[in-house]
């Protein structure tokens, strides 16, 4: 059994309500049950949490060590700035993707760049919904080969 | 009606007891009724927040939408670096006046950019608590104008 | 009794007349005929000035010395530019608020940065004609805390 | 039936005998059986194609015009330099998901831009081998999503 | 007496557990246990925090007012982002010490600019959790040439 | 019948009288007479003006709305700095050809940036007068084929 | 008789069958065939060349002296990047007309700047086809006052 | 006899009357009388100009020519933007001396950089209304020692 | 025993006597014999020198080698500059305390870069004559630690 | 018996045909000889390459593989740009030689920065066609060391 | 009587043997007796020191503190780099004229900027030997006008 | 007879008894010794000296001027900052040789730029002390070449 914790960050409880041109029309429920089906299908335990708040994301970051074997985080907008959010994935040491719903490396320049990235395994972005299933697949297959 | 919600940045609450010569005399509560009292006068219903939190600013935003017809923030610290809060306000597309008590622009360099601003209809800052009454006459204006 | 001068800069001239979505509908006379409507109301007196020639603008913030209490003006495109203007604004030390039609925050990069900002009391930019008027109140209250 | 035409970069024939423990242990013909396997499973049609000149690559993308339903591209070096790339990209139009076997993200800051990356629909980076699987999985749901 | 009050920024709660080579072997409580011997020896009250909340730190620092004659603060990740914490340490106008274990200074790029230096009055990094003990020596010595 | 303004910026009245090895030995009323030469071949109606006075320029392409089909202009030095010239052009409309004697980017770094350059149709440079002949016959081509 | 090589880069053989809205409706025979018949209008004997990669346009030029009295290039995508083509243009020390069939300067800034520009007489951009035809004009003028 | 042209630029005219603790206490009339009474002693002949207009200033440029031996000049605020000014002063070839009467480089940043600089012979910054003395001084000098 | 090498940089022979306001008002004298006085309580030999030659400076460094087990620097104004000091720090590799007595982080923008950072162990800064103390204490528990 | 491959990239071919003011006034024919005849002197046997396309180069780094002891590289305009040249030394671990007849450090900007410099054991660059026997000493003694 | 320290920096004593197409005809004699004789003229006592080591230029500055009422500096190579001399300067807080012979606004980019400039009361440059006959006069003026 | 000078920069007497990995195990006597034996092969005079003093450097090398027909010069931690060596190595106008132990252009990003490659003639870099004996041979070859 491999055991994944999901985090969301801030403002994707808006999700799929507004600016659906932009981030798809799913909401972040129908994701979620999409994120829990294939999970089900894939043997694979998720715990799945969403926050606004840039410390309460720091907080499951800390909460997923000794639980987890790896991290899927969309940090939004917070992927351009927090710092803090990398020093967590890097202290915590859990094989981290990091996933996007959109191509962030075709919007504005301040968003094209991750202070995230440099600490994670790798990334998915640009697919909608489907770039969280993605990385669900891509963490189960870096957990496997870890144990190996 | 209109409805019209408030929202104080970081530090804000320290108003008026702390460095008057650069933000001026008042306090947040009597900038507050101040708001209040030119709101009744001009048939204007307002909420009005104040928080240290970026994650509780957010939430606070999440909120508005779908009771207030516009939006008056002065996101202070925040204004800077907060992609998250510009996010959240392109979310829920309210119109929003951005107010800041001192004119940003002739201050520290890394204060006269704000990632705010691109995401608001319009900007008042330099004319201390004055700028949150002007504010208040420019939302409404906005709002007028989209009812006709 | 108070004296405001009010400076438009260069292409003002235009307004009204073309790019409507950008500016407003309102022509430059327009703008004119409520200020000075406002101003009657609120016991002030105006005069008004609109040049496409740096030289001119400098020549009518010095004739403003000596009889304004305050400078309103536009700068327009100089706005990103005149160093000119900004020595003039200082040299006369006179209080001024600096008004935009657009939210320059919201254009091309090369407009987001004012010169002139820096040596002004505050700016009001983003609400179109409207931003005359609350210029105009931001003005007065400026020169009545003065006076107190 | 969906076509895919799947194109590797210059210096990727040398992949698996060189650097494994920066690009992994596989070779390129073992990642092209894979790809072909899970095509197959997938009912996904592929042409492969790999060279080290800039010209040939824009030559195979000009090829998949007319053929192809979606690409694949590893642009390998000239991911941060190829403006032609891109711009053969932009004008045959087709979905296209970048690869990486890197997470380029982590790697030095010249790798860490991508100039073809703002006309592509995604992109996968840092998952070995597995970066290409995932990625004609993504290739695969962006054009049943085009159909529907 | 003297009072100072120490706060502890994001991640700090996880030290000693982790990445030992960068931070040293010793965890947060034994970090606190030899403050508060070394204060004791010295006369000094103190009170300490650690949050991962920006908005907490913000609170600890406005509750410092009133109560501490000097502030000891390890900023942690937001060091180099949080404007806030700046103008939090700038209202108060408490005396500030800026600690950290590691030097910055030799680390990746982002992390070698302090925001938040400029308003304290000196800074000591480098020394492990030796840097705390260090920093309370230099606030003492700070507060008394004031009292003097 | 097509109306072409031409408008010539500061410094170019002193043409062909100095500097001949940078901008050729052909002084101004020689241009000026080409121009009218081939204009009259073409069946095209000229107006050229020189002005060495940013805001007469302005005055100038001002005038030329309503009066003619297409504007030619050599900004000399004002192509570097003069937003206020750009907003012009964009204001009125006109579909403009900007022509320079010498390659402009064959020359100071500060000389290789045109701000008017986003405005107009295209640009013509390098070919000494001759390139005042070949923007004629770009503008006539660009009107004639808006007509069809 | 003035021989004149004309070299398409990269790309460019697209030209007509997609994206009209950018480059125009005209592809790339329908171009060599107007540019032919100015050509033979004007006595001047072309040799025209397309390819995509780099090292054949290099070869190009190369070829180029001993026959061609100018150079007309469009060199695309390689504008922006090739050192190596602007050594080439260099070393063989043909006059060239560098030729655009879209004002560059109006489009993404990393295609605002041309490393080819320093080394070429002179740049025509903007007008689509047309483009060409001035390019021709332009080089034959200059072979003319060369000769003379 | 030597003659020598003297320009003063923007905002000069309200020299000596205003800001005296940053230019000096001397009005521009004292300052040209003194410029006289050394000129006369020193057998030069004057003519000097003050105008707030950047085209003027051109047009008394241009009158120097074939009048002046040499020019002195004080751009003021253009001196930092006016690359007309640059190339008036190159075009007309005259021994140019720039002064200032503040040190400008002891300034706000945008004022340490003159664009005037690279085609003058020298520079006197920084002594008030002695800069103009030691302008005309340097200026014979220059003179004389080119008719030696 | 402990021995330790202390190194003042260049001017702070003019300590004390000159800008008491911003270095204090201790000589450097004072500052020495308070350094002995401690350093004798703590067991520990020093030697001091002083010089405003980078050559001397790095002669100091490499006298040092052989014979001290940590240094003390103080590189003043080559702190900023030395690429020399710093090479000679990293060859001898001798643990190295940086000391300053303002806080270099709150001062002119140049200021804020060491060089000399990244190749020692850690930094004190901003504690007046104090920074020297601290910084003796630092170097006497990074030995030890290293003896243990 | 050491086995050295030598790559000339673009443009080398026309060497001492054009601009020898610049390169010096050998042909390559005449460096490859001088080579050929120094490596007979040294005991090494040498493959010499010239192309102008980037694809051909990396296959000539790809076919020393194996074969090859060092490499000697002359990658010209490639220097500045080919991050696929890079990789492609990079990947095939032989010891590399950078070679440049003139002197890139005091040539434009742009041509000071070689991205191949990284990978290379060293360089020699400014001696004409002698940097090229210089490179093959070079690269012997390498090898040499490296067999001890 | 007026006392002034005069300090040549690096090289200067090579002047008037080499380069004299650069800095003029003169050597550093020639120069020297030329200040002597204008300062018996004037009434001034004259110190003058040249050196090639920043070190012994720091000795000298402070030298002239206590003794001297002013200093002319030409900081040549070490204008563009020494922060320790423009400490020094500030510490010893003497008037100070910074001189140079050539017009160094002129030059490459990296002689265009002056660290020194902002702590002295003005800056000659330009004048070949002139400039510090020009200085002199400053110098003494500046004396002057503080002594009255 | 050939006269070279070898001047050592600072730092360069500790070689070979530190940091042998990045500099090589030889010490400066033995490269001095190979140096000697190498240039009486070749008929070669040397003198070399040595110092840490950038003032000292500079006195070598005018001491060459008159005596040596070339230099050669290993500016070590100079390299990077002097403008005085530069000006000095140009005002003397020897042919010079620069000469690195290590491949600068593979280190710390500071360590890429040599203020002094634009007045050399030629650069050696990358190969421990057989880079001086490579530049021995490319000065002698240099000298040679002048005087035929």
């Amino acid at each position: 059994m491999i055991r994944i914790a999901v985090i969301h960050g801030p403002n994707l409880n808006l999700l799929g309500i507004r600016e659906p041109e932009l981030y798809g029309g799913d909401d972040l429920d129908t994701i979620n049950r999409r994120l829990q089906q294939l999970a089900s299908e894939e043997q694979i335990e998720l715990r799945i949490t969403q926050s606004n708040s840039e410390g309460a994301i720091l907080d499951a970051i800390h909460a997923a060590f000794g639980w987890a074997d790896a991290l899927i985080i969309n940090p939004a907008a917070y992927t351009h700035t927090s710092i803090a959010i990398r020093d967590a994935i890097a202290a915590v040491r859990l094989p981290t993707v990091e996933a996007h719903l959109s191509n962030i490396y075709a919007r504005e320049p301040f968003r094209r760049r991750s202070v995230i990235a440099p600490v994670v395994i790798g990334q998915v972005s640009g697919f909608g919904s489907e770039s969280y299933l993605l990385a669900l697949r891509a963490a189960k297959s870096v957990v496997e080969r870890a144990r190996r």
